[in-house]
C-alpha cells in the first residue's frame, strides 16, 4: 500500500511521461490492479490515464471501444465517453473534456503517452493474458467522427516514438531535466517533441508570443512555439538551456528562424518595430542573441 | 550539339529538380563539359546552377571554398562570391544574391537541389579522378559566418534525403506531377519537401494567406505554407490534388490544423471573422471543407 501511495502528495498524481524505472518495454502485467501499483497505468478501470490541460500519461487498450483500429505502430485509438454503464454500448456523444482532452494536450505540449493493450482488445498485438506495455506512442493528430454507433466520437493517432528517443522518463514534477531532454536533436524538434523546458517556457508566457504578444487558442488549450536562439548541433552548438529559448508564435518562429527579425542586446527588436516582451524569471543569454544576430539576421541597411 | 540545346528554349533554361533520367546517383563524368552536356550540371564554370528565387538545382563540390566542409550526408557548403579571379582568395564579403539566393530559395521552397562532388574537392567522398553524381540534397539551413579570410561567407547546410523520396524527376516547366509528387505522405511533408503543386498555389497567391491576407517576408523572399484542407493518408484519404490545398500562414496552418478554424460552404471562416481569400483559377471541393469541418472544427456553441 505505501507504495501505490507514494506518488500522491495532497491528492495531487504525480504524473511521469515516459517510460516507469523497473517496467521496461514488454513488461507484462496480470491485472489492472498490479498494473495501476506499477505506476505504469494508475486508474484501475478508466482507459486514459491523465487529466484536462495537464495531458494523458498512459491508455489501456482493453476492447471497450469498438472503433479503435490497431495497426501496431500506428492506432487510431477512441476517446472515451458516452458508454452506457451496464452494456458498454455508445449511447451518447463524446465531448473533448476530460480524458479526451488529456490526450489531445499530449498533441499540443509534445507530450509522450505509454500503451499498455489488453487480452481483451481485439488485435494481433494483444498479449494471450493479461496485460503488456508496449512503450511510447506520440498523439500525431486527433479528431472527431460518426462511430459505428451514429454518435460522435474523438479519434487520436497514436504513433509509436522511436527507442532512442525513448530511453529515459522525465518527470513534470521534479522537473529534472535528464536524459529525454540532452537527447534532444533535429529529428525529435521536427517531430514535434517538446523538451520540459520547453514547456515551462510556453507555460510562463502563457502561450504569448514574446515579440508579438499574439496568442493562439486552439479547441484544446493555447498554442505557442519554443524556438532556440542558437541553434543546436554542429556547426552552431546552441545550448539546449532556457536561456537560449524563446516562446514564440508560429509567424515569428519563421521570421526568426529565416534571419528576417532579430533581437539587440537591449530586446528592441530589428527588422521590425517593438520590444521582445522579457518575464524577469526568463534569464536569456546575450551571446546566443549576438550568434543569432551576426549569423541569421540580414540587415536590410547593411546588405548591398 | 542538338542535345546540350533541348533544354534552352528563348534563353530560359528547364530546370529539372530532382534526378536527371538516364543519369542515377553514382554516375560518373570526366569533365564538367561532359557534367554540363549531361544536364547533371549546367553551368561549365559556377558552382551552383540556379537563379535567384527560382533555387538552385545542382551544385559542385570543387575545392573552390576553403570553408566547404563534407561529412557526407551532411555538407556545409559555402555560398559563392568575393573571390578574385586569378587567385580564387576570398577578397571580399557573400551576399544573398545569385546562386547564394538560389540555394535559400530551395529552403524556402522545399526544392532539392543535385550534388556532385569532384576530384580536386578534398574529402574522403570524392572521386579520385572527374566528377560524380551523389544524389538529392535539402537544404536545411543557412547562415553567414566569417570565413577563415575573415570576410563574410554564406553557409547551406544540404542533408542528402532519402532515396525513396527522390526516386522520380519533377519539372517546373512542364508543371507535371508525376511520381514525386504522388508519393507524398505525412512524412514528407514534415521534412518540409513541397509538392509542385504546393508551389504553384502559393505562387498563385504571392504568398498571401488566404485567411488573413499576411505575407511573410524573409530576406530570401516570401514565405507561406501550403495545407491539405483534407489529411492524406488512412484514415482520412485526403487527395494530393490543388482543390485539397490551401495556402496560409504559419499561425493560420495551426489554427486551422487543429480545428480553431474552419470553412463554411460559402468560403465564411467558422472560429474567426471573415471570409477566406479564393482566386478565381483555385477550385476548392466543398467536400473536403465539409470533411475537415465535421471532423476537425469544434463548433463553441454546439460542444458541451
Amino acid at each position: 500500500m505505501g507504495d501505490s501511495l507514494r506518488n500522491y502528495v495532497c491528492g495531487m498524481v504525480e504524473r511521469i511521461f515516459g517510460h516507469i524505472p523497473g517496467y521496461p518495454e514488454g513488461s507484462c502485467f496480470v491485472s489492472r490492479l498490479e498494473l495501476s501499483r506499477a505506476g505504469v497505468h494508475r486508474p484501475r478501470v478508466a482507459g486514459i490515464s491523465g487529466r484536462g490541460r495537464e495531458g494523458a500519461d498512459s491508455v489501456v487498450l482493453a476492447g471497450g471501444y469498438e472503433d479503435t483500429q490497431d495497426f501496431g505502430n500506428d492506432i487510431l485509438y477512441t476517446g472515451h465517453g458516452g458508454r452506457e454503464v451496464e452494456t458498454g454500448k455508445q449511447i451518447g456523444h463524446q465531448a473533448l473534456t476530460r480524458g479526451n482532452l488529456a490526450l489531445a494536450s499530449n498533441r499540443l505540449l509534445g507530450l509522450p503517452v505509454r500503451v499498455i493493450r489488453g487480452a481483451r482488445h481485439p488485435s494481433s498485438y494483444s498479449p494471450s493474458v493479461g496485460y503488456r506495455y508496449h512503450g511510447l506512442y506520440a498523439v500525431d493528430d486527433y479528431w472527431q467522427e460518426r462511430g459505428r454507433s451514429g454518435f460522435r466520437i474523438w479519434r487520436f493517432r497514436l504513433v509509436k516514438l522511436p527507442i532512442m528517443l525513448t530511453a529515459e522518463p522525465y518527470d513534470t514534477k521534479t522537473q529534472k531535466n535528464n536524459a529525454a531532454t540532452t537527447h534532444v536533436g533535429t529529428t525529435l524538434l521536427r517531430l514535434g517533441r517538446e523538451t520540459e523546458q520547453m514547456r515551462q517556457l510556453k507555460a510562463l508566457y502563457r502561450y504569448r508570443c514574446q515579440m508579438c504578444g499574439k496568442r493562439l487558442e486552439t479547441s484544446a488549450g493555447p498554442y505557442a512555439e519554443a524556438v532556440y536562439i542558437r541553434p543546436l548541433g554542429v556547426p552552431h552548438n546552441g545550448s539546449d538551456t532556457s536561456d537560449n529559448l524563446l516562446c514564440l508564435c508560429a509567424n515569428h518562429h519563421v521570421l526568426f528562424e529565416l534571419g528576417k527579425v532579430a533581437i539587440a542586446d537591449d530586446f528592441t527588436l530589428l527588422g521590425q518595430d517593438g520590444r521582445l516582451l522579457v518575464d524577469f524569471r526568463h534569464h536569456i543569454n546575450k551571446q546566443h542573441l549576438r550568434y543569432h544576430r551576426e549569423h541569421y539576421w540580414i540587415d536590410p541597411e547593411a546588405e548591398g
